[in-house]
């Protein structure tokens, strides 16, 4: 058999375009599908149609939701006055995770990168910048990813907007808790000795 | 956020009913839906339900195929005369890759297995028996899995077609090419040594 029949060829090729799934994981889990039940398969697709029909970007903060303002930016216990940059949805779920966090939030939806052709233009900036001078936003916390990219981008969001006169902030680089200093690469130690504080 | 919006939500359950996709897994491949294109979620979703509509298993050797009889069993250039039984359609296409066979092929879908509840009924043991009785067969190749279940049920069909007097073979065991025999284990060095051959 040279080839799969052509209904599950091309199911294979609509798993095997999803991230970190290779051909040979495509196959499998197309096997999964064929061994499930119809109705399975049916909520399956319909799934994927319906998410991308409903979910687009929050009109506040660009977050993923399927109302016009997403949960956060909606919710009354919120502290309005802080801002958390991050680069992406992941992150702010990260974010969320740690519970330590009670203030709003903005996606930039990517960094800069003007390796890839990434400029300001293709980030949600213009979003952000309407926001400060909207909100009654007294701080900033730049939560961009400790790469070039990251950096760069909270560089730059930091001087742009200083004409806002708000507070910016970044999150602190160090030894991740439970890592070994050993482990620790020169950058981080470096980092985590510099943002040293009295106890 | 301590959910996502209910479509999204949906999306994740669906990647993480798939096996070995787990919840931060299907999270990345929704994310990755929702940044494609709505013509991929679109074409996704119509190849999950073609797929679950269209194949099903092949008539006579239990392939799986959106035609009556699969290709395998159509073709005019196979060796009807030899059947190589295996237990899925991944071992099956596990086969195809080595371009050494060209004989036919018996799906069981399964191995006996008592203790999973998976007896003679649960496989394709009478579509075969079928086969042998119809079929000009002379060779049954026993390609199942050299584990407990898979030998039990080589082990359960060669007692079953031994009226039909039929030669019933086993693929051989041994050390895998390029293996080292420092990291085989036992079972697989003392069957390599049965196994021997003159050279």
């Amino acid at each position: 058999m040279g080839y799969f029949a052509p209904p599950l060829a091309r199911l294979i090729d609509a798993f095997e375009k999803l991230p970190g799934i290779g051909h040979k994981t495509a196959q499998r889990l197309a096997f999964h599908v064929l061994n499930a039940s119809k109705e399975e398969a049916q909520n399956f697709a319909e799934a994927l149609v319906e998410a991308k029909e409903k979910i687009h970007y929050c009109s506040v903060c660009q977050n993923l939701t399927d109302a016009e303002v997403c949960e956060i930016c909606s919710s009354t216990k919120r502290d309005r006055t802080v801002i958390c940059v991050v680069e992406s949805v992941r992150d702010l779920l990260a974010m969320e995770r740690t519970h330590e966090y009670r203030g709003m939030y903005h996606v930039l939806h990517g960094a800069l990168s003007p390796l890839d052709g990434i400029g300001p233009d293709d980030l949600k900036i213009k979003e952000l910048l309407y926001r400060l001078s909207k909100e009654p936003v007294e701080e900033l916390i730049m939560a961009t990813n400790s790469n070039v990219e990251g950096e760069a981008t909270a560089m730059y969001l930091c001087k742009l907007v200083q004409p806002f006169n708000i507070k910016v902030t970044k999150i602190a680089h160090g030894i991740p808790v439970g890592g070994d200093l050993e482990y620790a690469d020169e950058m981080t130690l470096a980092m985590a000795l510099e943002g040293r504080r009295e106890m």
